[in-house]
């Protein structure tokens, strides 16, 4: 049993990558053989409690983690020899440093969105291009908001056909556990120019999409909210949207009756159901908002920066190892292991 | 000359009233009788440090007033009488219910977007529909989000014919000064139903207009943020849209030279560049935002909730009492009177 | 084995009420016998998630609950009924108004610090006068911040002696799913006046303590900060603080290691680390700000404002039940069922 | 005239230094030759308006300046060459570099309190020790934090003598126009460990004077907060502390009667009250806060982090030329100048 498992490394135990490690830890098929850090602080403690061994990548600084009372395993490399496939959690454009050690070791890797497309080659998400990630060495989780609206437009777009989307994206300033990053009072265009780099983006996954994007960061730290309309090829209806959302197993629908109208509310719901993290791992698309109008669909989603890609994650390690042919069942068992059920069963 | 003069009172010395009183007291054509207070506070100090004469609605109130050293004229209602156009800045649905009494005295008022088009039965933009105002006894000058709206779509559809607006509003939470209101850390949908509100109230003074609107509040105090998409009958260039701009009295052109790219930079080059209370009465459009690709233009433009309508009272009031039949005219004695060119002029 | 589990009821199932019920729970001597809400909202569904019954305050409500699919157990007044004591956690000042209910029906009850002492007439804290609370119909937990102030004020004065106490507390603005309070971009004096309440409420559980206090308010959603100094008889030293620390089952020691300066990184670590709802039921001490100079004792706490008080509400209902008279056993109780041990045993 | 006139060049001309040029240009006896940027940004469209001459640090730069219309007079050396003294106002810990330039060229330079003590050899408070600046050729103007703890204590020290001073700074975390630092939604110890620098800081002004300092950082960017306690040799009264404050031309009190209780009222006041940028150039002290007790006293004030140290940079210029003598003079002389009383004549 053991031996059958896929040894995931991950390289980066941030924001991101304890958050996947957890995930992959409570799949059957998996299991982590290490984590990397490169500082003694209380994410070290965190691996410790769970139980993942600690790599470091400056070996120099073994000491510094001992005395803190962190045993070191050993180095990444070392991690990463070990390793079927390395999830690379580290900090946007730091991961493309790295690919020369995946290389020379002959590993899979995945990266996340903060690297570019041509990195890995291929921009990966469960909804749309499951099939194509199959059996590749290298693979790119595009970003939280890429993957917000990949998965609905993709949906939109089989149901409907989508002549056009404008999507506005209001982000959030930093992560809650982070306090460098501001803005404190300030909405900062981010960037000035139209359209976003978020447009091309959705492009690396759904090629044919016509598309505007516009960004924002704001003072809060849960969430990005999107402000989208899509104009389609055929007239768009409310509750056959709905039905849609509802049969998607990463499209959340927050009910009326739930009379949240906010990221804290929402956030608050999430913590209060008790999900790990309080992460909402689906797009979180506001019932009450769906707009139909003719060949004009407008709503919001809300989408949660530190959660919605680690379930991708999940599948893009399962369709990179081959074990699983068929996404549906990839995501099935994704969602299943972290007992994730779409929020609107919950209300 | 002094007997030509426009009297006018100021209802309600809160964030609006007591801008308008300053931009009254700068015309040439117009003075301040008096402006009324509630509470013996600050901006009860501001009023006597400029020498209006301070009436108050509750009489009773009197000897608080005079105890902090502050000399009160009279009623309201008193006031009122010795007023030719009252400025009711009073907060959001108060002003309704001061209609009766400016019936009762038979004098012109005008009130705040915070106020239903029905309560005057006319909504004002000086750009749009200067003339139609022209005698009226009651006016609406509409919101700050919504004379935004009007100035830029009604500027680019008389050049290309507009066919569908998106626009989507990212709100201040609470003015500067205001200290109770929130949110704190959440994106809020406000409403959560699309179209908000401001859709509506465009059509209240562009009625030929096809708009959707969508509206959210983030943890700011300094200007809404709009993301505008506009389709349009004829092909946009980016050029001819900053000609618009340019030779628009109430249109500002943030150039890419300023490297300014958030509201809050925006409020300090205005404070820096000397503006009373750091006002930016125009709307504030990014240059380097500019989209114009065949049918399709994109913006983002910032607008001051505390400042852009300052000046379509002062217009308003012009109008109403018809003493200047030419909105050109009125815009341009407006704007000489407060030494205001828009903010492409200082850099 | 049921009928000697004491039966609680939830007057209020909002922030402290959703805590206090999964609190008590989990304890091995208690069972919620229900919950109470006003409106069919987020928390209605989540009671409904963790099978606690649901009871309205307004009975002619139970059709919109049902509609909402939220089944009614009945009225509050059945609830309290069905109960041996009643935790009161409605919103300041309501609490208040229930206690004829309470008395009618002969019940036991306990408010939250935002009710007047004299209301229940004894003011509790578990660390300072647990055994002053054993069989009373009615107590008051303190407050979180007076909480906080209690149990390390308390543990100094054992040990050395209090001359005055001069603290300050930094409160955040709003809870983290509250999305209409402020302030957004100030530091509000609440109040401007010295001392703020906090002072004479620690007297009242520690009568004999000098202490002066001053509090303001600022745009945060988590932990109160607290700087305080202590002026004590005889000389403090770091090291002896530490051990008290150490050895007190309700205060945390936030080490050094850890590498934590803000509340930020502390909820996180709390939320990486498992606490139900990232919960820090403990006084968090920074170890790094702990400086003992001669008789001058200064040192940085912060207090999670939802939770310090879920522990000792725990407390108080043993208490006042008089199952266990003796303090220490209901602690260790109370934290054993919750598994919490403070936050210095995990790095 | 002219050649009477200090010749003051501003070398950084950001939040500090714009402000500083500003108020030199104000004063009768003082002239700005001009002001240095790194970059054509919208500060130097500012100092353009303005009429300063514009210095570049690197001259190669000179080309990108000119085709934004901004017309560079020559370099940063070439600027200090034509000085009597330079107000250096660049960022932290650079200020230092170019102190070998103001060595080799022979100029009197001071410089900001974000530098060490040791760059310059004195720091100063006009309110403390001016005399002891006078004819210097190098000065350190402490930070406003410092600045505006040396006033008042060094008040209160003559009058009743102070034992201990325990402070505590709650620090707005960006300056209004900054846009990426933060925290969002934190409270962070800045540092962690007591005393703070602060403390220190104050002793290099006022050598004898026992303190302890705390100090912490909130999401806000309108003025920090003291909330400080003295104990004192001789018992104080409220109302000689008020008499010791209004008689002080750099100490503001808040009346009760202006209801004002936090920073961004406070804001809003002063920029009402026309003050130029809306600057607090006096201690604001919170009347209704002070509070006496036999010989502990405590109190409320805020500092303007953009302002209390430039008028305390002119009187430092004054110094150091030797023109003026009497640091009374000098500080009516740079207040009338500025048309500065303190805002208790203002309510």
């Amino acid at each position: 049993m053991y031996d059958c498992m896929i040894k995931v490394a991950i390289n980066g135990y941030g924001t991101i990558g304890k958050r996947v490690a957890d995930a992959v830890a409570a799949q059957k098929d998996m299991k982590v053989i290490g984590v990397s850090k490169t500082r003694p602080n209380a994410e070290a403690f965190v691996a410790k409690q769970r139980g993942f061994p600690l790599y470091i990548a400056d070996i120099s600084k073994k000491e510094a983690f001992e005395k803190a009372g962190l045993k070191v395993a050993g180095s990444v490399e070392d991690m990463c020899k070990a390793a079927d496939v390395i999830v690379d959690a580290t900090p946007g454009k730091i991961g493309a440093t790295n690919k020369a050690l995946y290389e020379k070791l002959g590993k899979k890797a995945l990266w996340q969105g903060g690297e570019e497309h041509e990195l890995a080659g291929f921009s990966f998400n469960s909804s749309c291009n499951y099939k194509d990630a199959i059996g590749r060495q290298f693979v790119r989780v595009v970003s939280c908001n890429t993957t917000g609206l990949c998965r609905i437009i993709n949906e939109i777009d089989k149901e409907y056909g989508v002549n056009h989307v404008h999507a506005i994206m209001v982000r959030r300033g930093s992560d809650p556990g982070e306090i460098k990053k501001g803005p404190i009072d300030a909405i900062v265009l981010d960037p000035v120019s139209v359209p976003s780099h978020h447009g091309p983006d959705v492009l690396s996954v759904l090629p044919h999409i016509s598309i505007t994007t516009m960004a924002m960061i704001v003072p809060t730290t849960m969430m990005h909210m999107h402000a989208i309309q899509m104009t389609t090829k055929k007239p768009v209806t409310k509750e056959r949207v709905i039905e849609l959302i509802n049969k998607h197993p990463r499209l959340g629908l927050i009910k009326k009756t739930a009379g949240l109208k906010s990221t804290a509310e929402l956030k608050e719901f999430a913590m209060d159901l008790g999900r790990q993290r309080s992460d909402l791992w689906e797009n979180c698309i506001f019932e009450d908002s769906i707009y139909a109008n003719k060949n004009e669909l407008c709503f919001f989603q809300a989408i949660h920066q530190e959660a919605d890609v680690v379930v991708e994650n999940v599948d893009a390690i399962r369709a990179m190892i081959g074990g699983e042919k068929d996404a549906a069942k990839s995501v099935a068992a994704t969602n299943a292991a972290l007992n994730f059920k779409t929020i609107q069963n919950n209300h």
